[in-house]
């Protein structure tokens, strides 16, 4: 697999585009990635522009669809799923995975020979056995999953530098059409990211230790911690819930950021990871157990040395201006 | 216990001082947080400063010593730790816990009759525990802990604004003379911090939930993904390192800053909060266990339900002006 490919750079670094990539490009759901999604293609969709004729968007929300409307990002707004991909020569999910079955077997029927459908979705082989079976000849299936987002959710916390700068992982089943491969692909670099396509399958055990993992061990320590604040409001023993707060900067406050993500989003995500996820738990898990059996010991050497790993990390993102 | 007590706030907004808090200040280690102190009272402990008359600095490592006296923020450097304190009104340990000991049992009998003997340690507990029974009569002992830090460490690391605006807690023994403790209170709030007195033992357990288990967890999770990487370079199945770092910021790197912290000063730590550190870490596991459940038996409700937990947390944090 090529370590930053050259031809992965920011759009500013590419050949002026010819011409938006899609006609009509039909958004599923309108949170932060829809929205943002949204917002660059309507902005740089116009006639002329780079990206698409025309942007739809649907959601599953009235509420999110009445904020779409005012915010104004969509070229025209459907609530009917079926009504929204007709047409479109590219259609996008950008919801939950968990509905992505439900809306599959909703908008198949209704998808235009010829029409990419993708998806921004943060586990892959799941998305492939859940929609895949549905789609008719002809439709092209070309799943997807921008590495970007930030702790809050919703049309109001998208913004149109999103994707600048990050990945975007395209982990199509095999078979595909190299052009509609290369069509998201290109779709992506002009949003500002850098593409790498990525096998189903070792997309879904990457991103089990770079994002999945963390993500429930956040959470965790979040619930955690706030169980036994609940009871030392109630013991005077241990850390109140103020006494959380106020000193959570020596630590637990880095873990809150990402444990503030969409909980529907993640819930998913962790359904539909199972295996990847629980492999890498329960290897954490191990690793967690020898270091407590080391504090318990007093096997101050083994702990000095996981402890040291760490700065490696932490070193190796220094050194590619990451961290 | 009082919250934001209004006489906590920082220095800008008390009175003028009259005079030093301290005549000659006696620095045990220069590294981080040893050297922030010295330079906030070199820089304002000249005659008509407020912090003390006189800097003193050791240091175990000679280099450390070398590099304190380039950057020439000591009025004196003493490799030696009996003639450091000699003489002394205030004699702070900067060093990691686990040498307070052996530090301890060097400068005791050369502490002037009224001194004060603090520190800046993690732990209250076992520094109490190693240091009261080495002190001659006379001395008085006022342990402390300035929540505050960066990943780095060394005396190159240390700047004059650590301190700004961050707590202090103070974790006197039983009978600590209440001059003493207001005189390192006036100390830490002269260096910008809110303090906050603090029973030993309920310091201990506080900082195993927002900062002691927090940094272990960080820890095993790089070493987790280090070991991973390194498998995965062999098979190619799992992530290899390069896609390790090159997609951290899915959520990994969150993670990744903690565990850049220095590993002698966390080993100390670990090994010196012991018992609360494995009662957090015990409770964090069974809650990660449940969690692993959970996903393995898609129990949709409870996933969410925790995740949400964590939302709650980030929420107070926000509300607090400390996200």
């Amino acid at each position: 697999m090529p370590d930053f490919a050259p031809d992965a750079g920011p759009a500013a670094l590419r050949p002026a585009p010819q011409g938006p990539v899609f006609q009509r490009l039909a958004l599923i759901g309108a949170g932060l990635i829809g929205s943002s999604v949204a917002r660059i293609a309507h902005e740089r969709g116009r006639p002329g522009g780079d990206l698409a004729a025309e942007v739809v968007v649907t959601d599953s929300s009235p509420a999110v669809l009445a904020r779409a409307a005012a915010l104004g990002f969509a070229d025209r707004i459907e609530p009917d799923p079926a009504r929204a991909v007709q047409g479109a020569d590219c259609v996008m999910l950008c919801a939950p995975v968990g509905a992505y079955a439900a809306i599959g077997a909703a908008i198949a029927p209704h998808l235009r020979v010829g029409a990419i459908l993708t998806d921004v979705g943060s586990t892959k082989v799941s998305v492939i056995r859940d929609l895949a079976p549905l789609l008719p000849p002809g439709v092209r299936f070309v799943p997807a999953h921008p590495l970007a987002g930030t702790e809050y959710s919703g049309p109001d916390a998208g913004f149109s530098s999103l994707f600048t700068g990050r990945w975007c992982l395209i982990s199509p089943p095999a078979g595909a059409p190299p052009d509609a491969v290369e069509q998201v692909a290109e779709l992506w670099r002009r949003m500002g990211s850098m593409v790498e396509v990525m096998d189903p399958e070792h997309h879904d055990r990457v991103l089990a230790i770079v994002s999945h993992l963390p993500h429930l061990i956040a959470f965790t320590i979040c619930g955690t911690a706030d169980d036994l604040a609940r009871e030392g409001e109630a013991s005077g023993a241990d850390a109140s819930r103020a006494e959380v707060l106020k000193f959570a900067a020596s630590g637990f406050r880095d873990f809150t950021r990402i444990a503030a993500s969409d909980p529907v989003m993640w819930r998913d995500i962790f359904l539909n990871n199972r295996d990847a996820l629980l492999e890498m738990l329960a290897r954490f898990t191990e690793d967690a157990q020898a270091m407590a059996r080391a504090v318990r010991w007093g096997d101050a050497a083994y702990i000095e040395d996981r402890i040291g790993r760490g700065r490696t990390i932490r070193q190796g993102l220094i050194d590619l201006k990451q961290a």
